[in-house]
């Protein structure tokens, strides 16, 4: 079964090369733009600056083929699915940003950790509400 | 610029056919199952029971076409970029879960919210450290 998708826009990040980018955005603080394709500009209708998102997009510059990682932070060997490294089968990275402004197809999000270019897949309202209980 | 996937797994739960899984998990307790393919198995290596997981998975029977969403809910009109339904030019679903057992290629979830058969994309180790402070 083979599942094709097409970006809904693409990131405009202060982040150009592999390495720049922090491993998660809540690290640093620096925005960034979602510029959405023109097909897909209803799809953010009734967003509001000052909400979060989280953002779904495309990690199109990693290896897909590794399954287990040595974590240098723990020393310890972990299967890629209990990471969230760009390395992994279908490449789909998830953040959560605010929107700090939003003009035509131009979405200004907060915490960027993007690469400049990547392809963004999907955008939901994030909500706090969606953890099972322990 | 077409991006083609393919399943890691599939998802094994009580609902059966659309309208009977809940719109969130966390809205009722049943357990499922995500069952790894082979080729990924080695990925699962040292997730635990009792972690939360976000479980990527795409909503394989559900519209790709619409873009501005009518809630009953709140009787507004939204993008469905400002939803979470299945409904979504994409069709990425995601949902956070708990780990009750691993057997072998199976993980058993609690709070599915998808129906059986689920195409399973990926998988990333839940934290709550991840949002942007207000």
């Amino acid at each position: 079964m083979k599942i094709c998708i097409e970006p809904i826009g693409y990131v405009h990040s202060p982040y150009k090369v592999k390495g720049e980018a922090p491993k998660q955005g809540v690290m640093r603080d620096k925005t960034g733009e979602i510029e959405i394709l023109d097909e897909y500009l209803d799809g953010i209708y009734s967003l509001k600056e000052g909400q979060l998102i989280e953002v779904f997009f495309y990690f199109d510059q990693s290896s897909r083929e590794v399954k287990l990682k040595f974590d240098h932070h723990s020393g310890e060997v972990r299967g890629v699915f209990n990471t969230r490294s760009p390395v992994r089968p279908n490449g789909i990275g998830k953040s959560i940003v605010k929107i700090l402004k939003i003009e035509g197809n131009f979405i200004e999000i907060s915490n960027v950790d993007m690469l400049d270019g990547t392809p963004v897949l999907d955008i939901k309202p994030y909500s706090d509400n969606l953890v099972p209980k322990e």
